[in-house]
């Protein structure tokens, strides 16, 4: 065989992916990734290693991490059976994909959201319905429902807070959503402890619907890789047949059950960047952006057509937003995510710099 | 929505899968799961430990954990573009099923094998041909090239040592079959450091070659699950574009690249091991099995027709083997792993108490 004919050989719907990718820059102001900035306080660092220094490497986890369930359903107000956890949300959406959906199944996303959505459902060869959000950058619930007219059997996945745009369905949207659609929904809240309307008493209500939550986010742990599922028991039990047998390794395990052991940490936390949040969109009013959409996760979408310069300001100044200009819709948008006071204080600074320099 | 209705919109191939599952026994001497005996020594760990007590736990890893890829590529003689790396060796096996099968693709397995291969395939829609072993429990390599010529496409997945028999395919049917197949050839090497042809030289010669190592069994790391795949560059290219972004936490990458730098450390534990289970193959050929069959694993197979009462007595004795009678081809079949000397002498007496009693 040559490799020419190997590489012809590799399923076509990976073949014509274009790979997710992001380029490390060190900068000493990380505003780019929706990273929480604050890191977990040492005592609780080692209490965690201190377990991992004790526990066997050499032996497996449990074949069901049992106390992780327990803690994560405790956490979300739900019995274990209502849960699955593993690495990131995005493992959450792997198997959301192959135990929801069909080979030649559609999944209906909106648009601009999280890129890894259409990657891994065009990438599984499934078709990817874009319902496009409004010149706001809210949903549009109307559109998402006749879509699912359409698409009876489709996965609907919605991110909301919505990544990059900040957007959040309501209450009444989502359930419109969930009485309209007679296919699964799952619905990605990574940015839910920051605003939004938070959807978990709805599970119990509709066996359609599917929440993931992550810990990368609120939680401070986006090195961690953890993240979780919730459903009604029934469909967990039909997920996790696919779900790889121990997915979680034990640091990740201890590290979610004693991180969600400290409730007034996370939330001291959570409060402050909400705080932050209103401070820095308050000053961006004042500032002459094109647009600076409202926004209910950590962070704020701006547009301004003089972007490419903005970055390269920031960046010189060693702050680093992202630029999410190559998604639908968002020409000319970056993407910056709250700091520390410290860090949002510079970027303000900055900011400001710019503007009365160039104007 | 009726949880009913929600039920039969689960992916029919998912939904018909039995659950893979194991259930926990607390006993002292476990050689059930094919680990490792010994955990790493407390400096090698506490060296690790420190670096994640330091590395903010709020930040995500790199996106291409460049470090990691570096130390595998050394640890197995190539460069870091021929690797990908993920949690376990059956995040590998299923990031291959997604890029180099199709959806009604075939793949061709070996039978009796590692259970994950069939219940991956089948639950995502892939045609399973099995190739069955001979009667001592060898690769029939003759059967898996037929098959190959009938499913010329199909990819193949072999496990060599194979769990839970213990045999092995030599470098001469390897190349056989790489020859013959026009797709993939998956080689899961899980237990290649204890016996059996190491196929890593093939790589470069073959672009149809993917093999997949772990550290869970000579690497002594089960509980930090990881898993590496190596193939051509071109090939990974295309696998990586499905694999999840930033699929590995900051923990599992540093224990990898920190344990691969012990090579002497891991050598001894390995020639132990090797040595201990010539040992304990002798001893049990003394004994009345029906069966007992070669091995170049960490483990062996034996047969007998008391099955159920030597289960049984191990386990009142405080040692836990595995049951693979349900197997295909296993019939009152057990699996016994290699632990510590202590802890097969232990073995060895329960064995002789067992037999001599009850003869």
């Amino acid at each position: 065989m040559t490799i020419q004919e190997m590489i012809s050989r590799v399923n076509p719907h990976v073949r014509s992916l274009q790979a997710y990718h992001l380029h490390p820059e060190d900068v000493p102001v990380k505003l780019n990734q929706n990273e929480n900035p604050f890191d977990w306080p040492a005592p609780i660092k080692d209490e965690i290693l201190a377990f991992c220094r004790k526990r066997p490497w050499n032996r497996y986890p449990n074949f069901i991490p049992e106390d992780l369930k327990q803690a994560l359903a405790a956490f979300v107000g739900y019995t274990a059976d209502h849960v699955i956890a593993g690495n990131g949300s995005n493992e959450m959406l792997l198997i959301t994909l192959l135990s929801l959906t069909q080979s030649e199944g559609t999944v209906i996303i909106c648009q601009p959201t999280f890129t890894v959505y259409k990657l891994l459902s065009s990438g599984m060869g499934r078709n990817v319905q874009e319902v496009f959000l409004d010149e706001n950058m809210c949903y549009r619930c109307d559109r998402i429902c006749e879509a699912s007219l359409n698409h009876p059997e489709a996965l609907i996945i919605i991110s909301s807070p919505n990544n990059p745009t900040g957007s959040a369905l309501s209450e009444k949207e989502i359930r419109r959503i969930l009485e309209t659609h007679r296919g699964f929904f799952l619905l990605d809240q990574a940015y839910v402890e920051f605003g939004g309307y938070n959807a978990l008493p709805l599970v119990k209500e509709y066996p359609n619907l599917l929440i993931t939550r992550t810990f990368s986010k609120a939680l401070r742990g986006a090195g961690v890789r953890m993240g979780y599922l919730i459903g009604t028991p029934d469909i967990i039990r039909e997920m996790n047949k696919i779900k790889l047998p121990y997915n979680i390794n034990f640091f990740s395990e201890r590290v979610a059950i004693v991180l969600l052991s400290h409730r007034e940490e996370i939330n001291t936390a959570i409060s402050y960047i909400t705080k932050q949040r209103e401070r820095v969109f308050s000053f961006l009013q004042t500032l002459p952006f094109e647009q600076i959409y409202p926004t209910e996760a950590n962070f704020i979408l701006i547009r301004t057509n003089r972007k490419d310069s903005l970055f390269v300001h920031l960046k010189q100044d060693g702050i680093l937003v992202r630029d999410v200009s190559s998604y639908p819709m968002l020409e000319n948008c970056l993407r910056i995510n709250i700091g520390t006071e410290e860090e949002n204080t510079h970027l303000m600074r900055a900011l400001s710099g710019f503007f009365s320099h160039t104007q």
